[in-house]
């Protein structure tokens, strides 16, 4: 199957199943409802359930069991991206082409919009029933993990990070920390979550540590990369954003050269820490190539 | 014991495991870690916590596996809070005499603490290593029920709701919409879930939802009450500040009497509702009027 194709097929049913988990905008609150549809289906990539997936058949689990938890993730993602939005944070009027959540409800909803997205993934992690055949421990130490890389020393660390840096000087270190917390922690538990619940073991999920820490840094760099090269149809933002708010990126402390190589260093590194796995390496290998090509 | 013994006894070892559980504000992101430490130590009376510590004693468990389900509550409220206060919201300078989290902090602080704390409760929540002797199972069921009382369809939304009626003319049928999901919900889920890791039964879960409902309703009554003719002392807030904000209230809609009414008549099918338990109820009883005792 091309990989086009394996991405659709786990993209189709992602968002089918977030779809059936999301109550319907005729629920009250209707609005609440509403925005946080909006935000959802606003066009995303789905890259971390399509992480999440791919880490799971890679040692050799079934995709259904892993997709509510594939689904969780997104929504976390999302709420991420809403609070960030707002313009108390970076104050973006467009995310994904479509006006941001609180420019089309209002910021309280956009808020609140958030708050119940990061709620409700928690609420699906919990839901033992959707993960037959998995052990309640195993769904608990996922969801401890997840926690853990999406609090206050993980995404929201990063979050809160950046926005003290923003106008302020660029310095590597600054950058690396933002970029590991604010994107990379749920990146690697997209992947570690999605192999726990198939069943990996110890050495398998170390493995995908590696592979997840290389692409993740390397997803960073390619999207700072198109934030300075790319057009708004490739990104759906504004291009330039980052270097008008004065944010940190890799291409305006090592230039754009540099960045390319270190995103071509990182996917090498991040194939090599899977090989382990053999013939059913193959998507992950797939994956971190997909990565990089959007760069070039 | 006295009761205000009992209560002091479980707020100080709460408010310990509480100290224990949030990153110090040393941590990085320090500013973050001492925004979340601020609105946590503000002087919370620690109503949830003692709740459900009641009901998991009241059913023969020990207070010591639920200190931690007790703390993850007190922070999902302290989470609603900070984001209630939000200028975006209901834009409160003052909460339980201090400056809100926002005042201090700034908004961007403010929502990303929020974010953290909400998160940081899952995480508490998920370590099975906190609850020894409680079965995954029922963690799992606990965490499941506690983020569907915290969601769009439960505190969020009670939010939502308020927000948007916030100026219009109050009616009976929102304001009980209202009060049930923006406090009553997470009052049900903090003395169900402490009696859940203790091991109770059915039938004494579906008296202690009884219970939570009705002393939910007559706290959130006296509260109402208490903003009508409190001093800032007693509340913390500014009296009258619901008045202010147009914003619906029991003695708004009924009046004074019969709210007071209606709040003792409350207290008193709580204590019905738990006669079951026989002598191991007392403190429940001890609690239902003290909570009433306060718009006295």
């Amino acid at each position: 199957m091309p990989l086009t194709q394996y991405f659709t097929g786990i993209r189709t049913l992602a968002d089918k199943t977030m779809d059936e988990l999301t109550p319907s905008a005729s629920v009250n609150p209707k609005l609440l409802h509403e925005a946080m549809r909006h935000s959802l289906f606003a066009g995303g990539k789905r890259f971390r359930p399509i992480l999440a997936v791919t880490a799971c058949e890679a040692v050799g689990g079934k995709r259904e069991i892993v997709i509510p938890f594939a689904v969780a993730i997104e929504m976390i993602h999302t709420y991420t991206l809403i609070h960030d939005d707002l313009p108390a944070m970076d104050d973006d009027d467009f995310r994904r082409g479509v006006p941001t959540c609180h420019k089309k409800y209002g910021e309280a909803a956009a808020i609140l919009a958030g708050d119940a997205l990061l709620t409700l993934a928690f609420e699906i992690l919990a839901d033992t029933a959707r993960f037959p055949g998995v052990k309640a421990e195993t769904i608990l130490r996922v969801a401890r993990e997840t926690a853990g890389a999406v609090g206050s020393t993980g995404t929201v660390g990063g979050q809160m990070v950046d926005i003290e840096m923003a106008g302020k000087e660029p310095d590597m270190a600054t950058l690396e920390y933002i970029h590991t917390h604010k994107t990379g922690k749920l990146i690697v538990a997209s992947i570690r979550g999605g192999a726990a619940l198939a069943g990996a073991e110890e050495d398998q999920l170390s493995a995908l540590t590696e592979y997840g820490r290389s692409i993740g840094l390397a997803f960073q760099i390619v999207d700072d990369l198109l934030d300075v090269e790319g057009s708004r149809e490739k990104t759906g933002k504004t291009p330039g954003s980052d270097l008008k708010n004065k944010k940190l990126t890799y291409p305006s402390i090592m230039g754009v050269e540099e960045s390319r190589k270190l995103a071509v260093k990182l996917t090498d590194r991040a194939i090599k820490s899977v090989e382990m796995f053999g013939e059913s390496s193959s998507r992950l290998r797939d994956l971190a190539e997909y990565v990089i090509a959007r760069a070039f």
